[in-house]
């Protein structure tokens, strides 16, 4: 039971992002991890085929790579950089071996208050990137963020939104992340996840808890599983009675886990996730 | 027009917490500023008997008072304990003559994941709290806080929520309190205004413009008018498309500007308001 429970898990790197590359391989082989989420930063600096290599020969899945996304801009010339961006962000994901390209949209440009012709500009450009994803066998999952990042990091909030914008495009270009920290609080959010699994579109499902007092600049305060305030078990629930099966990766941004030793924490995140969420 | 614009103005007493109460009254007075919103603390420690008399003197008319709520409660002790300060508390508003007691309804008990359950006891507690609240000529605003708070602060996190639960009351009991703050991010939002007002529910609208990075605790970084993100005139429209034509009440928590002096943010809060609002 515990062996094809710790199968679904896959740990998402920024989770012990104090671990290097081979550091992240050894653990996981170490804790019976047998996935990874991977981010493109630190993938780039080791390297995109010597990453693939890694954790090949180590017999590692990569389920998804972060990320994507930043699709807003107004001014021609950043438009067409973050296009080349995230053209190369699926290159990397098709060499890395994963189907799944998480996207953060992006906020609003400087200045602007129109959060509906942003929301625009990212079907827009999902008009070109769509299509290249497609052909690279990559998947673009677009990752609603919690409300709380509309203004400076994501102007797609909920699920609602994300799967509005993804039914645009063919599900196997275009779909959606299912992150409990964004999601935990709309009662929505349940019936979209049915929705987004009738239309094959439930790309990647992502854990954190919801912990408080949120730090500043509410980015590096998500939970470890079981603090906080999510029921993690009921959103596993919701996620399978929507038929997906896939891999659950656990991505948390929290400084104090960053503070530790990154195989400890490795290990704690497995055994959190058979208490808290398969169990 | 400046004065017809300025009339619709009302200052929350939390914009300028640093101010006492006489100090706001003749601020006020000397702003041109005749309405004003007030919080339970101050008043009560001021007396709620003077207070009422302080404001009437003056000539000031007082648009809501802030806050009752805090409904979540499982054990029996505690919810009793918050019902009899929510009677208190409409007791107070029918003495500064407010027709209007805002409802910040509550976070989760210590240890609780259920936000649906945590939300039905608000109904709960509304069905004993209503008919106390119509006896005395005082409105229940039910306000909507962003989803960020939903586990600490309120479980209410989007109009829609709060209008299914003043639905199952009458109007005149029981209706929503909408701040740009707090919805400024849902794009089903200017709808649920249109079912407010249609149904007579519109009771209480707020602003608070949105800036970050959010502070720690994201409770006081709340925006003066025009620093961030929200088009404040474009939610003006909504609430008058709905039929609203009451206050608009600035309520601002936010450390910079009670770190200055209250008379000038006063001030320049009436001049943000009359720029970014109402021109």
């Amino acid at each position: 039971m515990t062996d094809t429970a710790l199968a679904r898990l896959s740990v998402n790197q920024v989770t012990v992002r104090q671990l290097s590359l081979p550091e992240l391989v050894g653990a996981c082989e170490r804790s019976g991890v047998g996935r990874v989420g991977l981010w493109r930063e630190p993938v780039q600096a080791y390297g995109v085929a010597e990453t693939a290599a890694l954790v090949r020969d180590a017999g590692l899945t990569v389920t998804t790579l972060c990320r994507g996304g930043f699709l807003t801009a107004t001014d021609p010339g950043a438009r067409a950089a973050a296009l080349a961006d995230n053209r190369r962000a699926v290159d990397e994901a098709a060499v890395l071996g994963t189907d799944t390209l998480v996207l953060v949209s992006g906020g609003l440009p400087p200045g602007a208050r129109d959060l509906r012709a942003a929301r625009e500009r990212i079907a827009d450009a999902l008009t070109e990137l769509a299509p290249y994803a497609g052909e690279h066998g990559v998947r673009l999952a677009i990752e609603p963020l919690h409300p709380m990042y509309a203004a400076d990091r994501c102007v797609v909030s909920t699920l609602t939104q994300a799967l509005d914008l993804a039914e645009r495009f063919p599900a196997h270009q275009v779909g959606v992340t299912v992150d409990t920290y964004h999601v935990w609080w709309d009662d929505r959010a349940p019936a979209q996840i049915a929705r987004a699994g009738a239309a094959g579109r439930l790309h990647a499902f992502q854990l954190a808890d919801w912990t408080t007092p949120l730090p500043e600049g509410v980015l590096n305060g998500r939970g470890q599983l079981g603090d906080g305030a999510i029921d993690l078990r009921e959103w596993r629930h919701h996620v399978e009675e929507a038929g997906y099966t896939g891999p659950i990766e656990v991505e948390l941004f929290n400084e104090a886990l960053w503070a530790r030793d990154g195989r400890e924490v490795l290990t704690e995140t497995a055994e959190r996730f058979l208490t808290h969420v398969m169990r």
